[in-house]
């Protein structure tokens, strides 16, 4: 025999699972797998059942390990949320309409929500955490950033006694495979795409994975935990992995780099917070180079800490069902106190901001151009006049016929503001020789 | 400005500080520089002030950021505890008489108690969390284990829904330095060690860094939060890095291996715990291959988190202090709780445990030999009346003199019980031609 629980007095509480898709299978799975383990860790003082379970269609077929009994099922989220047998609600139905009338109700009710909604707490977080405030009944949110990674608990707890300097992070799985498949195996974009669909890592529309936006959901809740100031979407500067071609990351390549879809929160010395979310060169020597596949990775530097970098699955049903669960057993330990949450957000009234327009790194920049003499002196001279320094220049050479004309110009630019470049390009792109707006990623100086 | 605190109605909450040493100072500083910022995150709930400080000599001069005030020091540990003043005692002193007499004494008091002293936890333990229990007031140690990294808390609360089926951690960051610089620079042992100790890196005592028990007393902590149950130090397996020359490392080299000191932790299917600290080969292709100088790593493999790894700083000044400020924090809000702990260890009464000797692992040994015709024969026949498969034999080639006596011996192993191991190598080391116990490192598959 393994487990004797010491301890075993604890009465049930129920959960209202809304949504039971692949999460939702996850955490009913884990709480059959693992609940009396969570309970024996308890004390035998936390014990957590479903209780309802909402659904579209209850009689549909799902994978789990043991039968739900139907009574369970209710196809209206009022009924799951006004339910006196459900404590704690969690949200995984997504989307920002529904979902967010389903966690206001609850927490209108003091039943303290869980959800993994990225895109409801970045897009609608100030309503909701303002009502979770007014009603002091908490929002946790783990299973939102970083799947199966506990970096929102480090963040929040473990880190409390660190200013937060600045966080460089892979986390977004789609993108990341994607760049890996184009990278490892040559793949086109288009079809390192379609093979992450055909193996479940992208959905069915990705385009919040490969724009760049779901990294910028969960960017902008660890921005909110680390400097607890509101942050409005519209104001950080996000691109996605549409545009890497084979030809950056061969480029990249024979410097020394990897193309990453890299998240950057940096707070400045004058407290003016940067976030912004782009492909960017790393050095192949940074540990986030080795972070491949759907993995994700998030770096931190805090004033106390020093570095650490955490790794591991940033989605999948167990990885993202296993931060669920830890929040439920957080939610229940605040049912069972005064006032036991770990304070609300946000915990300042406003911070500042640093547009994108002055933050500064490295660049490479290709333009689409038509070859002739005087191209690259015409880029150059644009260049020159803004002040912006080249460190090199390169287009692709055809082996078998080196006069070819060439179509792609790349220029490395030295450290300069993003606003200085974006003026230089905007003038660039006036010229006769260049086709079409250039494609920028930054070359970032990882500590 | 960059924070508007929207709450702060709260009292301050007294810390008695026993030891005020270089972590102790961590944290004076630490509450100096970020108090404000965690009394913020808190909504305003939690302030902390240092109230009392135990120290051997008050006129010792201090790296401290501010002034202490004369009065709040007392060279007398009863006077901490029992001071009014102090709600919660930070033990920093070391060792495990005093150390242990003024944590129970915290514990009968109903104060909670923050340390760091993996040894006094590792050795006694025991004893500390069944007064833990009886007076209901918690013991937290994310000190004790891999400084500034959060791994005590991820184990207990963000993984509390995960079966943990292994850990594989670089857990002392004295050995690493010590293997690192033998592998980068050349050095011996013995030269490596003393950089280590002109670094600071290592205490002036360092028996337990370089034999493996500091890693060892944190692997107990990690196991005990795991799976639940009482674990004996007499029981686990410890070696160090003593035995580890410049051979080992080119041989280790030239197969594609780097040697670390890892802690292993693992649960078997029939639910038997294994848990053993060794020098071992390592693929250079695994992460944990890349964690150099002092720093350390934990990856973690639970049953639905899939893999996971940790990595930061393992001691130091600031990122120790900082796993301490975190702890204070909780230790805060439990007592604003009417039983707000997060459950008590051990949580099962007892466990199964696997002998090292049923342990299984490739091997690397080598033996000190006199060379003679046969001596590969002889050593060859006895591992062949053990069954045990031999992959490959080596002795170091002197190149200007391949004739020249060889004093070493190297032969690597299949997979088999270290018991078996064990027994064939008693019965090597009385052969003639053998001249001392052979020296084993594993050969690790990890994942």
């Amino acid at each position: 025999m393994f487990t004797f629980p010491l301890v075993n007095t604890c009465s049930s509480l129920g959960i209202g699972l809304a949504g039971f898709g692949t999460v939702g299978s996850g955490v009913w799975n884990t709480l059959e797998r693992n609940g009396d383990l969570i309970t024996d860790r308890t004390g035998g003082e936390i014990s957590l059942h479903v209780a309802r379970i909402l659904v579209r269609d209850p009689a549909k077929t799902r994978a789990i390990t043991s039968e739900v009994p139907a009574g369970i099922f209710t196809t209206e989220w009022r009924a799951l949320v006004a339910d006196p047998a459900v404590a704690i609600v969690v949200e995984l139905i997504g989307g920002t309409t529904d979902a967010f009338d389903l966690v206001a109700a609850a927490l209108r009710a003091k039943k303290p929500v869980v959800t993994g909604n990225k895109t409801l707490l970045a897009e609608r977080g100030g309503e909701l955490f303002a009502l979770s405030k007014e009603h002091r009944t908490p929002i946790h949110f783990e299973a939102a950033v970083a799947g199966g990674i506990p970096i929102i608990r480090t963040v929040q707890d473990s880190f409390i006694g660190n200013r937060i300097h600045s966080f460089s992070g892979i986390i977004n799985g789609t993108s990341n495979f994607i760049l890996g498949r184009m990278t490892e195996a040559g793949l086109t974009f288009e079809a390192a795409l379609a093979e992450a669909q055909s193996l479940g890592y992208a959905e069915a529309d990705p385009t919040l994975d490969v724009n760049g936006w779901d990294a910028a959901h969960k960017a902008i809740l660890l921005a909110t935990l680390a400097y607890g100031f509101p942050i409005d979407p519209a104001a950080i500067h996000v691109s996605g992995i549409q545009q890497v071609r084979q030809a950056d990351i061969a480029f990249a390549n024979n410097l020394g780099y990897v193309i990453k879809l890299l998240a950057v929160i940096r707070e400045h010395p004058d407290r003016a917070v940067e976030i912004r979310i782009q492909p960017s060169f790393i050095a192949k020597s940074h540990i986030l180079a080795s972070v491949h596949g759907v993995f994700n990775a998030v770096a931190v530097h805090g004033d106390a800490i020093g570095e650490a970098l955490f790794f591991g699955r940033g989605a999948g049903q167990d990885p993202t069902a296993s931060s669920v669960v830890a929040d439920l057993v957080e939610a229940a330990r605040s049912l069972r106190q005064v006032d036991g949450h770990r304070g609300f957000l946000p915990y300042c009234e406003s911070g500042k901001f640093l547009p994108v327009g002055d933050t500064s790194t490295a660049y490479y920049v290709r333009f689409d151009v038509t070859d002739r003499p005087g191209v690259i002196a015409e880029i150059a001279r644009v260049l020159a006049d803004h002040r912006i320094g080249i460190s090199g220049t390169h287009s692709p050479v055809n082996p078998s016929n080196p006069d070819a004309e060439f179509v792609d110009m790349i220029f490395l630019l030295h450290t300069c503001p993003f606003g200085k470049l974006q003026c230089a390009l905007a003038q660039i792109e006036t010229l006769d020789c260049v086709n079409s707006t250039p494609v920028v990623f930054r070359i970032e100086a990882l500590a």
